[in-house]
């Protein structure tokens, strides 16, 4: 079932596992294909080392129930299908990275303060609400995506045009094209996250940087007037 | 005497001095057979490059003597000693690890304050009180042992539930059911304590994470209803 | 066309990619032949992986247009060129450096706080003002290259001896003799952000050094009385 | 000359090169034989890569005199050579390592706030005065021994437990009993400058640790009683 995308969310969770950004089991990479309605995702609690193209789990878009084989599909299974049944994506990564999660932990927004943020994402990375004790204690994972889903809904903002969200107290999920964009942004949102931390404890009043300068950066690369590589 | 036990407790010394958690000589691991009622422990002072198997030293847990060979044990071998005989554990790990030792020279806890924390411990990493001159200057490691025992059972922290501590002006000793778990939640522990002195300095006033939040993620993945994982 | 300033180039990106200053395809180094005005510069969005000499493409000094290939040249040509025709340099290198860049978004200067600022810059390493909507929007390379210029001139800072420049919510540039000299420039730089950011951070209001103990390490290893090293 | 004297000052400064404490071919160690008054250093601003023991610039304790080739010593040759004068040690070693660095940029000892600092360290690192512009303009680098030496003799601190001072507005120098006990010290100096500026930063009204505890593990690693390690 789905050999090239099963490869593709293999090499993805590898990718994570080599960027620094998870330690342990912990972490986990799936991917969709949106016209079969399936994505694969890594199994739960399987070491990194050991993981082959076969133990990725295909999962059902529309159930969520799993497709194939005896293997356990990770805890966060259900949070990854909201995205997908949410937003135009295929591909979704979570981590515990260090510096995402202290802004999670502190429920602190990523701001957009400079060129750097704005080349990725267009605006600030939003922190979820706190679950409540009804939401946390049935279909835990599954609400978890759906607080994702509301924090971009109430605030008005694109996911695609900023494709990663802080849950508070937990930490952080990214998105893209596929399974590969949705690693590259965690890379990215950490990277960002480790200059928010700093910036904060260096100037925490510095200023804004000027809304024209920000959608600048961002249409430089992305959109139908970009100009930015080899096109 | 016990060769798998000290194959065992050989491996879990190589994988801390590959950690990045100890410098130089520093740091110790032990593993106990509390059957045989012996542990074995890393000797004192040794570099880890030259360690074999044949250097653990196995020690009495009812007497604290050598039971063979002539290398002396760990300076900490005492404090070992007590934590074995009073908590339910295989195995013991102490560093001076930088940010858990930092949080130790500063007489904080590590605070409970994300899913990343209640993935390992459920509650606060507590600190000791500091010793007195009298504990100090006789039976020194001894009573660095009894301290942490006084602390748990003082603060009604379960051993089993918070493998790890914080001794005042020190740093951290870890435990776990064998020797290379102390490692890993002496491992965990560090990149608990980076987010913590992270998180205190971006928001010393962030608010804690529901209790439900905590149990949820605690009991996700230990206990008869833990759901992550292969099983 | 200039094969062995191609090759130097090429050599320098190298560099910067290993250099740990820049992530994925963004950075980019180039050098200048001042008497065939003609500089040569990465191409824009190409992995460092993937280039070659060949890839490097050479831009006229004189009227910013490519010369040979097809290749589209750095999306921050535009602002080198400038650099070239107002400072006395043969090699510029940008990069969105971690700390160099925190420090650009709090819109603080890099202070002069120590003699390893002085054994490589005489002075503060200068912020620029931000740019006008009108510099945006209009030939916002060039304009990002104009106001360093500016800030190097408004503020009397002699550019061969202060070869860096913080532009505001954006990032670093660097200039020197030639690319490598340049991308040398970015590591150090790097290192004396990271030191500033800390320094800020543990002692805000500590002294300036004197400025004769500045002068004696500029003097120590720059110009004719220079004793540094094997001459 | 002196051959095994070269070949392990040669080693020393390799070690120091492959340590993160240096860059570029900054920082420089050297090591004396007492016996026959002379010591031998690095010479100046030649790439580490490229040094050799046959490199290493022997100079005459008394005379400050090179006393074979045509190498020309590090530029802080007459640092050395007073720190050799007035302390009872065998190697010297000079970094800008970054933490210490900026413990002397901020002008703030090296506080002994545990025991990792104890178990090398007995007592505060200091940090030296201001040089004056007379000091600085004439004899600069024999002026900069002389003023550490004057920090440990007004201080009343006694060279042989604290190796280590930080010289104001410029870095650290570390001496041993030989070139390679210079470059540990240098090691273990970088570490605890890193914890001391996390402390700060995290709990800067943190209690001192007791003296008695301090004592106890300085004593258990240093002097007759020690019983840390195989003797």
């Amino acid at each position: 079932m789905l050999p090239e995308l099963r490869e593709q969310v293999w090499r993805a969770n590898l990718e994570l596992a080599g960027s620094g950004l998870v330690t342990g089991t912990f972490g986990n990479v799936s991917g969709l294909d949106r016209e079969a309605r399936v994505f694969v995702i890594k199994p739960s609690g399987v070491p990194y080392a050991e993981l082959t193209p076969a133990h990725m789990v295909p999962v059902s878009l529309d159930t969520g129930e799993v497709l194939e084989g005896r293997l356990r599909p990770s805890s966060d299974t259900a949070t990854h299908r909201e995205l997908y049944l949410a937003f135009d994506c295929g591909g979704v990564a979570h981590t515990h990275s260090e510096y995402a999660t202290v802004l999670a932990q502190a429920r602190l927004p990523l701001r957009s303060m400079g060129t750097t943020h704005a080349d990725h994402f267009r605006g600030d990375v939003p922190v979820t609400r706190e679950l409540t004790r009804a939401e946390v204690e049935a279909d835990y994972e599954r609400n978890t995506g759906l607080v994702i889903v509301e924090t971009f809904r109430v605030g008005g903002i694109d996911p695609t045009e900023v494709s990663a969200v802080l849950v508070a107290n937990h930490g952080p999920f990214t998105w893209g094209a596929d399974a590969l964009a949705a690693v590259e942004a965690s890379r990215v949102l950490e990277f960002l996250a480790r200059m928010e931390c700093l910036l904060r404890a260096l100037a925490p009043d510095a200023p804004r940087p000027a809304d024209y300068l920000i959608d600048k950066h961002f249409l430089r690369k992305h959109g139908s007037n970009a100009y930015y590589g080899q096109r």
